[in-house]
């Protein structure tokens, strides 16, 4: 906890705030809503300046694609974050990007409300776990699965002293969270570290240790999961258990 | 690394494998394409059998919501873990969701393809960060934000030894990665765990903590990040700084 002063707020609590209350549930009556309805009320009764964006009322697509360009800079090949600089620097960000934009940077504070939803559509509670199916006895059991990610920074960014932390660690949510809940085997994954830097040469060679990766996918050494015997009926570690990822860690 | 046996193909290297590699990048000719280029030709030639879900050449939606399920099990209130588990049973799980279902269900293994690309349609580079403008000088520096998550699960599973990992850990890559990337102060997370099972007094005080928390976020302590000075120029902390996130670690 950083006890550091910053610029929005702090000692300042007379002013109107101007708030951006993001919100992405679809159901007004869930807690979600309930928690947003809250937060509008609490800080319009404060006298601030509140505006929300409701994502799924909205019908606001999350996935970031070329479609969003209409001036592009490259029209044979589409680099988001090119695009994305073009876009910004001509005033052609797309119309509901923008007016997204406009509401975050009037914005003196920024609310984010969601449920951590951990499955997307396809693995389906029923279908990928059930309650008593999940991490070693979860209904894809006996399936392996292999991330290959690709990164726009150096590895030294993802080192586990590096800025952006331990990239073992940013991809625990979906080897743990996702992957092993639904009960797949892990296998290490195969990471590419800022492939629009290399050489033609080194992108062949990666290619080729991708080819070489899969051909002895049987044979890939697996991330360790704690057995559901080292868990107790609370789901924590017993206390005899040493935490062993990086990512989770004894009392 | 776990070097035990699993269920999926060590030590059966001659049996054909079921493979699914899911896509997903908008742009054929970029690395990401060529990797899972690789992939399809790798495992076809070693006689395997590949299916590929080209997510963005599929236009497939990645976000669930009420509109996947047309026999509704509570039509008035859509709670999506019981609405997936009445269409699993009952067989009206939406076509698009069951055709990546079937091939899922029927893959030995399952590679998943992507960039990690953390900011989305709105935090463009150019709008929230550039080169040289990111984390202390983000181009949304003097900004505050905060996350209110709600949970599935307890508590006790989210604790650092519980078997989801800690929550701010899991939190670190939005934290992180995306908002103090931006340039963001970042306070301190609100969380709710298991909405759905509380009773309507805990839900009334849960409400009542969160105005509160509102009402405080001015003086609501912030989360910590190492400043830019106790990074190198490769962007890894300096040999004699401390680590002092659960996520990162010195050597």
């Amino acid at each position: 906890v950083d006890e550091r002063p910053d610029q929005a707020g702090r000692n300042e609590t007379h002013r109107t705030v101007k708030v951006l209350l993001v919100h992405a549930h679809p159901v007004p009556q869930s807690f979600n809503g309930a928690l947003t309805g809250v937060a509008l009320k609490t800080l319009t009764e404060a006298g601030h300046d509140v505006a929300v964006s409701d994502l799924y009322a909205m019908r606001f697509t999350a996935t970031a694609s070329a479609e969003d360009f209409s001036d592009r800079l490259d029209p044979d090949c589409f680099r988001l974050d090119r695009e994305q600089t073009h876009a910004h620097e001509n005033g052609s960000t797309a119309a509901e990007i923008a007016a997204e934009q406009a509401k975050l940077a009037r914005a003196d504070l920024l609310v984010l409300q969601y449920p951590m939803w951990w499955f997307g559509r396809v693995l389906t509670r029923g279908f990928a776990y059930l309650p008593g199916r999940k991490y070693d006895t979860g209904l894809l059991r006996g399936k392996v699965a292999v991330v290959s990610v690709t990164t726009g920074t150096s590895a030294d960014t993802y080192a586990p002293d590096g800025i952006d932390g331990a990239i073992a660690d940013i991809l625990w949510p979906v080897h743990n969270g996702v992957l092993r809940y639904c009960g797949f085997a892990v296998a290490e994954p195969f990471v590419t570290h800022m492939p629009g830097r290399i050489t033609a040469t080194e992108r062949a060679t990666q290619l080729d240790r991708w080819a070489e990766c899969l051909r002895g996918i049987a044979d890939r050494p697996r991330l360790f999961f704690r057995p559901r015997e080292d868990y107790g009926r609370d789901e924590r570690l017993r206390p005899s258990v040493r935490a062993r990822s990086g990512f989770q860690h004894n009392g």
